[in-house]
């Protein structure tokens, strides 16, 4: 294991049989913690290879378990984000691809600081239930074309491992190590094709569009390397995604874009996607016809249909789409945030909207925190929109009546200016 | 933690409250292995600042005991190397500069690898305790002017944890981890001034000038800042040192020395030493003074008297001044290493000379290997030297018959050309 630190130390490459007595000796324990850490600390420093990362990902994914989705007829296609503020895309995306026919098996997280996950937000729906077997995962797929749970089995254990180490020696931010981690999951996770969208900006793990390429480039080559169509969206997250924030209003506002009613970032980013997913799909043959075929199921209530299908047989109760606010836990308080002058809104900073969120309740400060779905907070203004003075930026849904503490925090992360422009929503595409 | 290690990942000066933080976590077991490796990683790729080494340095060398030299009269002077092959130096130097009048209270250590070590060769000596009290340590040094122990209670434990953890994450050679690990013992061991040799070439721990000219630097600097009188020299250790290498055969040597006898580039060494230490020590006005008397007591039989009290007063058999051969354990076989052509010696590489001598027994290759004291080799050519065919390169001392291993290695890393010229022995001198 000396050797292998001073190899990657050098800057040299390290051989496929090196990586392999890495990841078996961090599996069982016979490599110390200790020397772990100084290697991933030596790889933030000197980088990977395209070999060495297509390596590190294949045996990390093969340290476990590896869903066989076989069984199910048609090409797999999947969804994943880096994460961000806001972020519900892949619930509302999931069953508008899944309308078209498109087989969606959909293995998502939870999420920790200010970013949320997936699986809390479907968790706000009464009876929703995000562990189930292989088996019946399967065959949800097969019946609605769409499933969205958490991890079944043992799942890249090397990545568990690694990852638990990199958070406590400031070793997270490493492309390498990051496109592995999410590739040896993803791969292991059985899917045909993925769309891959890194979230780049303030509220983003990757602050520059520089690193977000970088990021998007490694994901892609290792998703090619092994055979998966796989490509890669830069998309902004500068400000949050859409209006809503919070686990019970992102359902609501995911629900509301399904008929047809959702903010117009979240619908273009959804489209843009889905138009990609389509293709890759064998659903359309160009992106145009895929977004056109997106955009007819999300405005025809087929998407709608797909999504209530999957809710009912995850032990949801379906009733949320007619009636999200009636079925989704509420917040006892709603306080408007009103703009203390006139101009055009010219900063939300995502992360700290998130950061907001998250002392409300709505998310976790440690992994083992238990969330609040009910509170949240709501835009009405985004980036380039007009504000008048006392006019709501925003509101805040609480389950406290004091909110000085977050009304302080978001005041200081929203400014109004004199004229702003809204920013791109998407920067990129890595094919 | 965390925040330590992203400070010095991102290239940051740490403060000498995260300085302080660090090494109390390790001294206290409260910072976890993994997180110090990750920090040492850090550091051997960003390096530190003058500021950081000399507080890192400082807080390593309080985190335990601080030997009180100050009721021995006169400037304590000590010298340290950085560790070669056949590098006996410290022995007949100190007697040298204590003959002068210089009181040299020297803690030294053990060897490892393919460096010998200075308590080792004295334990050579039959009786010769390096392990005595503190007390009985001063009182040596007012008398004698003169003892050489090994490290007395519990001196800089914070250095002995991280040198631990260094040595199996590949983050040994760092020079301010290097600088601050030498400097938290010398300057734990209360001398007030001291010489540092730092060895350069293919048998030293710095195989480039340019990095032992940056690690003598380090060294002068962090001693200096905290007030001590402290100089480097930057000496070859392309080729062994003297003639002996292994422990009898160095004591031995060192005895021939101090009557008179030994071999040049040994002498030279010595006396340009402890020229400098004359002037510290405040016996001579200038180097080219104290190299003069250093001479003097070299060749008038004062500096021998020296050792041998210390001998004696260590428990040592004082008789070994008189009878080395008859005293000193001996190897049972003397076999020669005859050169293969005529022409001058180009090469003897100094650290495999040395592996061949802890081959044979005289060193160790883990730190509780048993050492036999009576093998070694001595060289009766070095580079620069007119070799015939069939002449002795050098005499291997062994107590196993055959030694075809030792030979095949030596050939290996001996050349003999048409020309070569001896190498420099000093290069440089840091003030």
């Amino acid at each position: 294991m000396v050797d292998i630190i001073h190899a990657k130390r050098s800057g040299n490459e390290l051989t496929d049989e090196q990586i392999q007595y890495f990841v078996d000796g961090v599996v069982s324990g016979d490599i110390p913690d200790y020397q772990t850490s100084a290697l991933l600390m030596a790889i933030f420093f000197q980088g990977m290879t395209k070999k060495e990362q297509a390596t590190l990902t294949m045996k990390m994914m093969a340290s476990g378990d590896h869903l066989d989705l076989s069984s199910i007829p048609g090409i797999k296609v999947d969804k994943h984000s880096t994460g961000g503020v806001g972020d519900k895309t892949s619930i509302p995306l999931a069953a508008v691809v899944a309308a078209l026919g498109i087989p969606v098996p959909m293995i998502s997280g939870r999420g920790l600081g200010h970013t949320g996950g997936t699986l809390d937000k479907l968790e706000a729906i009464p009876g929703y239930k995000v562990e189930i077997s292989e088996q019946d995962f399967i065959e949800q797929v097969k019946k609605d074309k769409l499933a969205i749970i958490g991890a079944t089995g043992n799942i890249a254990p090397a990545d568990k491992k690694i990852y638990a180490l990199r958070d406590v020696t400031d070793t997270v931010d490493s492309i390498p190590l990051i496109a592995g981690s999410i590739m040896s999951k993803k791969i292991a996770s059985g899917t045909d094709a993925l769309v891959i969208d890194v979230k780049t900006g303030a509220g983003a793990f990757m602050k520059t569009l520089a690193d977000s390429r970088a990021l998007a480039k490694a994901l892609v080559d290792i998703g090619k390397g092994v055979g998966m169509q796989c490509m890669a969206l830069i998309t902004d997250m500068n400000q949050p995604l859409g209006d809503a924030i919070g686990n019970s209003l992102e359902i609501e506002e995911s629900i509301s874009l399904l008929k047809g009613n959702g903010p117009a970032d979240l619908e273009k980013l959804i489209v843009t996607i889905g138009g990609y997913m389509a293709v890759m799909g064998d659903k359309a043959k160009t992106t145009d016809e895929g977004q056109k075929l997106c955009e007819e199921v999300i405005h025809n209530g087929e998407a709608l249909a797909s999504f209530e299908a999957m809710v009912r047989d995850q032990g949801g109760n379906p009733e949320v789409v007619n009636d999200p606010k009636g079925i989704l836990p509420q917040a006892k308080y709603q306080i408007d945030l009103p703009a203390k002058k006139a101009g055009v809104v010219s900063k939300i900073v995502a992360d700290e909207v998130g950061v907001a969120s998250m002392l409300l309740g709505g998310g976790r400060q440690k992994a083992d925190d238990k969330l609040d779905y009910s509170v949240g907070i709501m835009l009405h203004k985004k980036i380039g929109d007009p504000v008048k003075v006392g006019e709501a930026l925003l509101t805040i849904y609480s389950n406290r009546e004091n909110v000085d503490d977050i009304k302080q925090l978001l005041y200081q992360n929203i400014a109004v200016s004199d004229s702003a422009k809204a920013p791109e929503l998407i920067y990129e595409t890595i094919e």
